[in-house]
């Protein structure tokens, strides 16, 4: 990243101007768009007989993310998977994508175009392309929203609330690899990144700055009916497993044996005093799925787990309401299971909420 | 407005407290949506056979408003007339919205209900649902980030692309007021709004504060294949017929005399000793509708003009490229009319630029 003092400051370069070339460079319009960037509205050729999805992600600079810990290539890639893996989360298939952008003064065309690079990556192997956008100043910090759309088969939305008393409840992945590397970016409050030390902290590291939203996975689940619910791993398991409890009406036992934790996690939390199991149910922005099937469903599910491109682990058993939700250590009886998030590691990373499209 | 002390604030109500009533309040999912907020996407039933058009808009405290100038109730109001703005626009109709929203640390629950209160009202008449957003706090400043879908026939989109030359160039409503509403408003520098007065200057600040966005107008555009190119005049008359001039690839003899101006907007002007003909090139955000027109089409057009429920006024016609952007002041040869803004009457109001969902 050149000095600040030879960037060329935004203003000078014109905001029609910048408009253009990120226009022209990001958004030539491909199959499905009748009108793209340049126009009132973008305009979407109809696709038959498929539901439309809509989700929205508001990042902000000093609460989601921090440009001096991560490159705007990777906080444009990151900000664009937290839209993705909401359309995972329903088994949809992500296709347009409008992004509103607030430009502090510091903000150069360089940060703008690292942003946008970013955000076109993680969706580029699901064709999905950018229709619209909006850019403005902003007196301090920079603001990304963004708008995804995407589509599914009527009547197999994957939602929050189909979850049933038996079903088993699954996780992709490995859980709390995010929240251990964003641990090792920030020691010791905000500043410059430090450096990186070995191939497990390099590996968690990865792992907070460029999740992998999981739509393979989340399209098979829901074109092959093999989940009852799922949930986008954004705030933690806890959290995100509540939120599936509350809106299906059920309570869930968690075995903390059964957890998925990646070897560089389990060194991380070894090296730091700190009990693995709790960076995986805390630990945000994973984006893997959490999801329930019906356990007839369970050999049809392990049959396409290598199409799914992801780990399955079966982590738990939806419970009645009554139960609630628990933790079994296996060491007594199962544990009140409290959502939380980062809080409880004392990151002060403010939390968003989001409704309807909503994590 | 209570006092600032009196307010409960925001951090104390809790986020997702506040989400869930506002879901409750203005999200219930009405004809359409299969599934509303709450999910991690929106889920929209298919329409059949229309195409969908997608628009977003960004407004920024300090840059687009100034919650001193104006309610949160008018702020709101307003961004959500500059995307029902954009539907028209294109000739389509409004259908779903998601707001994403960052709340300062002085925000209240009170400012966001007003806020959202404000988002609902103009969409009403057209049946416009909530289904998605996000909220997250702002160390710095409101950020309302909204994005809006239409539907609209394929094929009968108004871009900005198809005028021709010898098409009549037409504006619904008068022409700016909203600038002159502002000034009146906000006479010295930030502050508070002063008081107003006389039935002139309350008429135009009503025009800054509700503009009316011209759905009703575009869609019959649209629909009767009257017009050759649309846009929406949010940049300000000279600005806003260059974007049209560029995409359509023309130029365009604007009559001085022709500007649709109010009674109020001339008492104004001659209070102030400015030429209203300019507040009618530059000033912006009157959310009027520029359109061109075949001249065949005339008489149809005029005939559908009270089913439009504005008033319509010819301004001029479109030039090859060659005559470029021309002002006919009646008074000699056409003078060359410069694209410009609010910039000319020194606001200071930073432009904010807008690509694809574009103004």
């Amino acid at each position: 990243m050149p000095a600040r003092s030879a960037r060329t400051s935004l203003a000078r370069l014109g905001e029609f101007r910048l408009i253009r070339a990120l226009s022209r460079r990001f958004g030539q319009a491909g199959p499905g768009v009748l009108q793209g960037i340049g126009d009132d509205a973008a305009v979407i050729r109809p696709s038959h007989g498929t539901a439309l999805l809509l989700t929205t992600d508001l990042l902000v600079e000093g609460i989601h993310f921090d440009p001096g810990l991560a490159s705007f290539e990777e906080i444009g890639y990151k900000a664009a998977v937290a839209n993705l893996s909401d359309i995972a989360a329903m088994g949809g298939t992500p296709q347009y994508l409008l992004v509103a952008l607030a430009v502090p003064p510091s903000g150069t065309p360089a940060d703008i175009q690292g942003l946008y690079r970013g955000l076109m990556q993680p969706g580029r192997a699901h064709r999905v392309q950018l229709v619209g956008g909006d850019t403005s100043a902003s007196r301090a910090g920079w603001f990304i929203s963004i708008t995804l759309t995407g589509s599914i088969q009527p009547g197999l939305a994957l939602t929050r609330a189909g979850a049933r008393v038996g079903d088993l409840v699954y996780v992709t992945g490995t859980l709390g690899d995010s929240l251990a590397g964003l641990c090792l970016l920030k020691p010791h409050g905000p500043g410059r990144r430090r450096p990186v030390r070995g191939s497990g902290a390099a590996y968690l590291i990865h792992r907070h700055l460029r999740p992998i939203p999981r739509i393979k996975a989340g399209r098979l689940l829901a074109t092959r009916r093999l989940a009852t619910a799922a949930i986008d791993l954004s705030d933690g398991l806890s959290g995100d497993l509540t939120h599936i409890c509350e809106r299906s009406g059920v309570g869930a036992e968690i075995e903390a044996a059964a957890l998925p934790i990646s070897s560089a996690l389990r060194a991380y939390a070894t090296a730091h005093r700190i009990d693995p199991v709790e960076l995986a149910l805390t630990g945000g922005e994973d984006y893997e799925l959490l999801f329930t099937v019906p356990p007839r469903k369970e050999q049809a599910l392990r049959q396409l787990s290598q199409r799914m491109a992801c780990r399955l682990s079966c982590i738990g058993r939806i419970r009645s309401r009554a139960f609630g939700l628990r933790l079994n250590r296996g060491n007594g009886s199962p544990e009140r299971l409290v959502p939380s998030g980062y809080q409880h590691f004392q990151h002060r990373r403010l939390r968003s909420t989001k409704a309807g499209g909503a994590r």
